[in-house]
């Protein structure tokens, strides 16, 4: 797959989630590895439901663009944090919707148990199983939000995504199109908890 | 109808599920009697509001594809029990919404009555009536699911449809068509539930 | 306007609220007044989100197809009473939505007050105005619930529209767009209420 | 940017708009600045979800149409004074949904606080923040209603955005983009304290 292909799974993501509410304003972010050192991402302050090809950028894992004068997106750190936490993860998209922001103002961690959905996240084969999704304090200093997030991913290494307060979900996996389902099943449960 | 003509009518279902959010990640599956040994039905681990011919595949009432590398979706014996058990079912769909998932994992029952969109189910001819809608439990073991839907089946003729708890709703018609409106009721009246 | 601007017109109206999930399956039922004596309504049984003209039909105030062999709606009769009892009534909508259908089940009239939108309603021009939307018990005999609703009407000459219990909406208009509109505006202010 | 690219940015964010139920039947009304002294405004009574660019008028700030036979948006005078109010606005977007109404009728003031898309609003730069957004009793005298919000908006300059009560919300912009996502932004974090 070349850049140009990754961009286009990410468009598509990227307009699906819009028709679902879930990238409001200039809200989200999305990014797919390219390699062992470089990821394709989202540009600051574009909107995340008409992106174009224009709009991605190449950037390495400490954050720094590669020969591009477009800005990363902001939480640029959140993304490299994956990719060097897990070599195996290829794609990580975050979304702001109303079910993850109301459940993350409310509580510690979004507990999920019992869904046929629990399926779609890594290493669970039955619906007979508790998922924890922790959420972290929102924090406006990214280097210190992504530390925070390393810190618990070392030890909890089946974090199957995570919320950041009032703000939104990272969600993570092989490829864009495995991301795009967890991120799916993920807003499924979020929106079952809420109307609970 | 050919069986690209029973494909076509399944992808335009999935393609208005997916508007309504009634298939989320790889969830819910879809199948059409071709005859009275044979179905055509969705393969395992594709996304159903955004099917292509390809991602069907003929399999026989016994669940096993015939002259398909592909395998077929991992609860086709409950589509396989539903064709069994009435030679008049032309079609079988599958959908995971929110209101299905809420109301199954609080009750061992959906009651529905005094809705007009009743009459879309089989045998009702007036508001005036009331109808059970039966959860069963959710099982990983689709053998065993499918044997206790079939009991429930054989000791209620009239079941018009039933719902996995915490997974989905299967409902069926004699063709592709009227399986789709009865699903669209349903879910209508079980969203009706959801916000009474 | 011809016949075949009617129906389109007809048929826009139905792929809006069909996105809105007012028409799920084969509910509601849309009309055009042609002139004195005859309306161009849909056909029984059809989808009213995915229209076209041949679902259409042309059929006289007391319900009966003219040269068609195509069946009326089963709600006929109760677009004739609209037609009958206003001559300046030009277009009649039904719909079913949630909103619309649990406030029905819940309430004896629908009483919306100090809704800006209040003013897309006939004879209303300031929000500060109270308007009850009466809701009748259902009836599978339209005949009998036709002649409830005319002579209600008739005592109450200024009712804006109104809901039939656990079944939908009847709004009308003097032309279809102002029909729809009416319907837009009583619909989002149901759904406040349903939220309030 | 000539008069027809506003008029295409401002049908867009209709018909987007309309796709969420922000602008149901006539409701709702655009604008842009096009100089120091006029405004390109949405005619009366048409649908925003459906905006052609014969259905735009120029006006000037003291809402009279210019070589116009069309009459202005009922609200104009509402738009005038944000644009005489500041001349960084460059946008206007009324808009009415189902939270900002309901949650109008409500409240005296939307408090809004710990999002992260407050950082859409003007002078915010973390979600570590407090906004009140104020709500105006509606008024069917738009000129004094015009009054009442150029008083408040004296009084407090960073005013970030206003809402009439029972009827919908006043957002604006450096251009039609960024109203827009204020728009998007107000309406997100209105669902979610709705929701809450």
């Amino acid at each position: 797959m070349d850049t140009s292909a990754f961009a286009h799974a990410l468009i598509d993501a990227g307009r699906l989630f819009h028709q679902r509410g879930w990238v409001p304003a200039t809200g989200g972010n999305f990014s797919a590895r390219l390699d062992g050192e470089r990821m394709l991402i989202t540009a600051s302050g574009c909107h995340k439901g008409e992106l174009r090809e224009a709009d991605f950028l190449v950037a390495g894992f400490d954050g720094r663009p590669i020969d591009s004068p477009r800005k990363a997106s902001y939480e640029t750190l959140l993304h490299c944090q994956l990719y060097r936490h897990d070599p195996a993860i290829g794609a990580v998209l975050h979304t702001h919707s109303i079910a993850n922001t109301v459940l993350s103002r409310r509580l510690d961690r979004i507990r999920l148990a019992g869904y046929e959905l629990l399926k779609l996240l890594p290493g669970i084969t039955t619906h007979d199983a508790q998922v924890d999704v922790p959420v972290f304090a929102n924090d406006q200093d990214i280097a210190r939000l992504s530390a925070t997030v390393d810190a618990h991913m070392k030890q909890h290494p089946h974090t199957p995504a995570y919320v950041i307060a009032g703000h939104g979900l990272y969600a993570w996996g092989a490829d864009v199109a495995q991301a795009r389902w967890r991120v799916e099943a993920l807003e499924f449960m979020f929106a079952c908890e809420l109307h609970a």
